[in-house]
């Protein structure tokens, strides 16, 4: 098996969250069953959305220390649950010698699997993973539409990942709310591009289907871990070029 | 703040549970609120049960590999949410120029601090624990006595703890059965000894107080990390003597 390295702590229920997803996906078992993990649950992390809206200090020194803790504690590659960190992802994949999986991509695939005709696809995300434009560059050249909520909208978005991060897990009225909105202006599909949102929204109650990027995220991960996958499986996008070959 | 690491893996989803402690007992806050935690989910080390009976290898190479690991990526303290491992407790302390809780330690404080007048106290936890009597000598120092499950009955707890390392989380009833023959032998309190007994035991259930192992670590933990307590002010037994001055 390959040692999964988690860098996390963005925030620390949604890590929590991740974590749960890769033991449950796994299924019964003994201890030794489950792949090794080593979490970097890096909660001093500069928050991501002020840095790109610039009100805020530069995450990028903390991201590539964090990932670095990780290889040199024996991690075979990397998953970050946390969509707005993607915006750094470069940074940190030049930092070390191990792959650092591409969470947008790995939604945006489970996005062309789950529902490969929906064109117009809602994105609930943080401020800063919208503004950087991660999720609509790959959705279009997937020939999909992204959708964002409108301004007020994606301000009561942030207010509800904000309540999340301080605790209040549960269904949240606010991101209910929005998504319903993104379907209205058509979206099809909503992408719950924030690992916050799946600890706050309850996606029985919407008419769309919904992609979950961390369910994507840990799916991807598992399946490198059991070497079910090799890294030259992984669909273009989810690794540098310069990844190892298995 | 402190950057808390953690040794688990043993199993996965006790580790979950004490991570998720560990953010609850915070409340609520933002992400740079929580205490950084590097979380080593170590799970191929050896049974430990089976190496203290002698049916298996030893797994303290492999422990003392997982604290290296966690002091080396920047842990200021180490925490072990596994009871059993605690028979290797030394070993690890050597291991690493930084101090390691004693989970069995903050327990028998924890029995002190709430049931202060019971005598009797029952242990649940595996075959390994109970065989090296790492509670049986905190217990009887505490002026207490501790009650163990006959043999038929801590087979069937090893079965439940085998039940929920393979995913079977939620009320076991021969955890429930045992505790109950626990107290009809006398026990005024149940230790829950194992850390996966909490994922298995309705405490509510049982007419005497529970005093959980894993609560009492994750306390100490978090107070250490938030710096409400410096490593002089834990109780004794609860660390090396070589510990840092703080």
């Amino acid at each position: 098996m390959r040692t999964i390295g988690v860098l996390g702590g963005m925030g620390p229920a949604a890590t929590l969250d991740f974590y749960g997803r890769l033991i449950d996906l796994l299924g019964a078992g003994s201890d030794e069953q489950h792949p090794p993990c080593l979490l970097n649950s890096a909660t001093q992390i500069p928050d991501r959305t002020n840095h790109i809206v610039g009100v805020g200090p530069d995450p990028t020194p903390a991201l590539v220390e964090g990932v670095m803790v990780l290889e040199a504690g024996g991690a075979d590659f990397i998953a970050i649950p946390c969509n707005t960190a993607h915006a750094y992802l470069e940074a940190m994949r030049e930092a070390v010698g191990i792959p650092v999986l591409d969470m947008i991509a790995a939604a945006v695939a489970a996005v062309r699997r789950d529902v490969p005709d929906a064109r117009q696809i809602g994105i609930l995300a943080t401020t800063g993973t919208l503004t950087t434009g991660l999720y609509d560059r790959l959705l279009r050249e997937a020939g999909s539409e992204p959708l964002h909520p409108k301004e007020a909208d994606q301000a009561s978005v942030m207010e509800a990942i904000h309540s999340i991060k301080a605790g209040n897990i549960g269904p949240d009225e606010r991101l209910e709310r929005t998504a319903m909105t993104l379907v209205d202006l058509g979206a099809r599909a909503i992408i719950m591009g924030c690992t916050e949102i799946p600890l706050g929204l309850d996606t029985e109650r919407l008419p769309v289907k919904v992609v979950d990027a961390t369910q994507a995220l840990a799916e991807m991960t598992l399946s490198l871990a059991l070497e079910e996958l090799g890294f030259d499986d992984v669909p273009v996008g989810l690794l540098p070029e310069s990844s190892p070959e298995t």
